[in-house]
């Protein structure tokens, strides 16, 4: 059974990804860096206090990073990170069971 | 934004796979048809009432089948359906994106 104590790790993947929103969000963020006005112009429903939230709560877990560009007027974009540019293959494989079933 | 059109599909594909064990048991029975007690056995942090929880949800949602045998004593099967053993990729790709960050 080595493989279950991996379990941890797994959830707390699941966990993330299946919050609301989230996998949407990476979606959009794996065709490269984006301002805030980007993704909520392309996920209409989703209100802006909502995707601050998981912008914080994506900082929080190493997926994205939020860069400010010092420029007049500032600058400010989201970026996935190495381990959220890595979720691709997940997102791809969920995507095409969902079209599937 | 021809593929936004999936998203609902692909969340809730998510926040079904996103709650509390149900990723783990997906991942035990894709090894095959098990009993209660089996799965039980195998995931010993899990209380029982939590696993039958899970079962009636993932039933529910037409990933898994319960089989019932009449012999005697009764014996009860739980076996992935296509759209269940479907997960397959999802999970691995996730297993291997968990074990690399």
């Amino acid at each position: 059974m080595a493989d279950f104590h991996l379990c941890p790790k797994f959830e707390n993947a699941f966990e993330l990804l299946g919050k609301r929103w989230t996998g949407l969000i990476i979606r959009v963020l794996l065709s490269g860096p984006k301002r805030f006005k980007d993704i909520s112009d392309m996920i209409p429903s989703m209100s802006d206090r909502m995707l601050s939230e998981r912008f914080k709560e994506l900082e929080a877990a190493g997926i994205l990073i939020r860069h400010v560009y010092p420029e007049t007027p500032v600058r400010i974009e989201y970026e996935l990170t190495e381990k959220g540019k890595g979720l691709e293959p997940v997102m791809d494989e969920l995507q095409k069971w969902a079209e599937t079933w």
